[in-house]
């Protein structure tokens, strides 16, 4: 799924050039870390069985930073929809090869530390898929984190499987019953989650067979399963474009989290360490590179913290200013060629509020 | 006087492109502004009778940013010796063509905003010298700043001069004798002398007779007097070079306020309210710039600040990043090519320790 536009990393994510499509958490774009991280399991891009689903306005920086890929792996969505649709599009792809493929669907802008803990946990779900569950990765927290979603666990599937420790790192449990799926949470409820051990965070990274997400569809989300159906009639002939505009762009917004798994029957969930961050905003850096002895988070060469603590600071590429910061705590400094922001690292996801304001000014070749 | 090095405004400033080539005020270069505001008095820089000391380093750019300068008006100190020797230098230059000329003697990298005061002012000035005073312009201050040195009035000269207001622009006062001058005062020191209404700021620009100047060096500095001898003497032979360069680089480093001025018969002050800024550190752009209506003082095209107060902005050219400041306060954000600074105002004086640790880590393209 690489339809986001992640304007909460401007500066540096623009219209143009979205949040997967940059080297935030490595010198990789983010999208070429989720195909590499899937690759153990399905292969390389070249074997063609991934697909990437994305806006046409992407689709060239795509083949540019994925030069494997084939056009036939790109399925472009007329417009964003949210993953419901989004998946069910990729999944009409795969079901014309395949009506019986397990199906990994994963976030192009993530971020994940612990391959190898990677792999056995998407195997790990696999297996349940095989048998028909609608199965995601959830992350052991180590913080009351307030920006992301969680899983609440019911019981084990299997026997044996053990409660992941707080700090680990590439641990991977037992499959388990999902109880439900919960929404961002204030800091108390938070807090309460992450003492009771019964809470995982929402990785945005579920896998399924194309078949038992077609049922679920049809049951739960009618309309949008005739739209599909539609689409899916047109599919190899030349009435797909029209049809897949028509019908795309009909279906509502709606999330697969709860549009498909809320209510879906045998839903499980594979607890895993990860070290894995969804990279949501600039502060998110201080998740992915180690500080210095002052706090300091400097991606980029040359850069200079004097008397500065607790700072993030992200001016990359060769033509990139080195930074100097005297003095100061807890900013975020963000370079792009056109823009520079600072802010603080706290309020970082207040960036938004700087994208507005270049929309209400007509700034539009910043944004 | 264009010797300087100007390391304050790092890094717009730098080793190779020191702060009197810098447009920092306006527009246009501080050399270009001093040559500017001087040509009323004594005519355009093609009638010749400017003369720059400068390190050989910054011929090339100076004739750049001043196209109407010739060779000869360019005097090349081999080695900074401070004030006294530099401008001792540039009266051997002037005296060959007029031994009783009067010169008028100013920093390179100052502001002033109130032109037509200043022209005044000199003209005033150049009166006194006529009558043999050394003197000096006297800035009339508006807060009891600590980066200044002061002047201490004795007498006035003539009747009828008024004290000029405090917040006032372009007021001219009668030459008055100067009591002392003196060094930066603390902050205590520093109220008590502006609520006294007797002292102003050194503005480091000078007006005496060059043959004046001549006694007081052979009285109060003989042994720069001495080196100062020799230089003359090689003057328009082969061996001027070789002179310079020895004698030169001999001198005891000093400035004019305190080798020549302090000790001297007939020391006048015209006290005048210029819009005057040293242009010392990143700070001083709140004197020269208007700030908007949350105190922020933006150099360069399209910053935006939301949610933030009290901040100096210098970002400037057409391949200079926009910057947008959001919920921070009282930040210096400088920017340059190579480099970008951020630091508190109150502290910008500090950026000195950020060109000493490039220097201590052999970061030499940055300097």
């Amino acid at each position: 799924m690489a339809g986001g536009s992640g304007l909460r990393f401007w500066p540096a994510s623009r219209a143009h050039r979205p949040k997967q499509l940059l080297s935030i958490s490595s010198d990789r774009p983010l999208v070429v870390e989720a195909l590499e991280r899937l690759a153990p399991v399905i292969g390389p891009v070249r074997s063609g069985r991934q697909l990437i689903v994305a806006g046409a306005q992407h689709r060239d920086q795509l083949l540019e930073v994925c030069p494997e890929l084939t056009e036939g792996q790109l399925v472009i969505e007329p417009c964003p929809r949210n993953t419901a649709p989004c998946v069910a599009l990729a999944a009409l792809h795969i079901a014309q090869r395949d009506p019986e493929a397990v199906m990994i669907i994963s976030p192009a802008d993530h971020h994940v530390a612990y391959q190898e803990a990677f792999t056995q946990a998407i195997l790990r779900a696999v297996e349940g898929a095989r048998r028909g569950a609608l199965v995601t990765l959830g992350v052991s927290p180590n913080r009351p984190e307030t920006g992301y979603g969680y899983i609440e666990l019911a019981g084990e599937i299997e026997g044996g499987g053990e409660r992941l420790s707080p700090a680990g790192g590439g641990e991977v449990g037992a499959r388990t019953r999902v109880a439900r799926f919960v929404e961002k949470p204030s800091s108390e409820v938070a807090q309460r989650y992450l003492e009771s051990g019964r809470y995982l965070w929402n990785s945005g990274v579920f896998v399924m067979k194309v078949s038992r997400l077609f049922e679920e569809l049809q049951r739960q989300l009618p309309a949008h399963w005739e739209a599909l159906e539609r689409i899916r009639e047109s599919m190899g002939t030349p009435a797909y474009g029209r049809a897949l505009s028509e019908q795309f762009s009909s279906m509502r917004s709606i999330s697969l989290d709860y549009g498909v798994m809320e209510g879906a029957s045998e839903v499980e969930v594979v607890p895993v360490s990860l070290g894995w961050s969804d990279v949501g905003h600039w502060a998110a850096l201080r998740e992915l590179y180690p500080a210095d002895s002052q706090g300091n988070v400097c991606v980029g060469d040359g850069h200079i913290c004097l008397d500065a603590q607790d700072n993030v600071i992200y001016s990359v590429g060769s033509r990139a200013p080195q930074v100097a910061l005297l003095g100061v705590q807890g900013l975020v400094v963000a370079h792009s060629p056109e823009a520079l922001l600072i802010c603080k690292v706290d309020e970082s996801q207040r960036v938004r509020e700087v994208v507005e304001a270049l929309k209400a000014r007509g700034d539009k070749h910043l944004l």
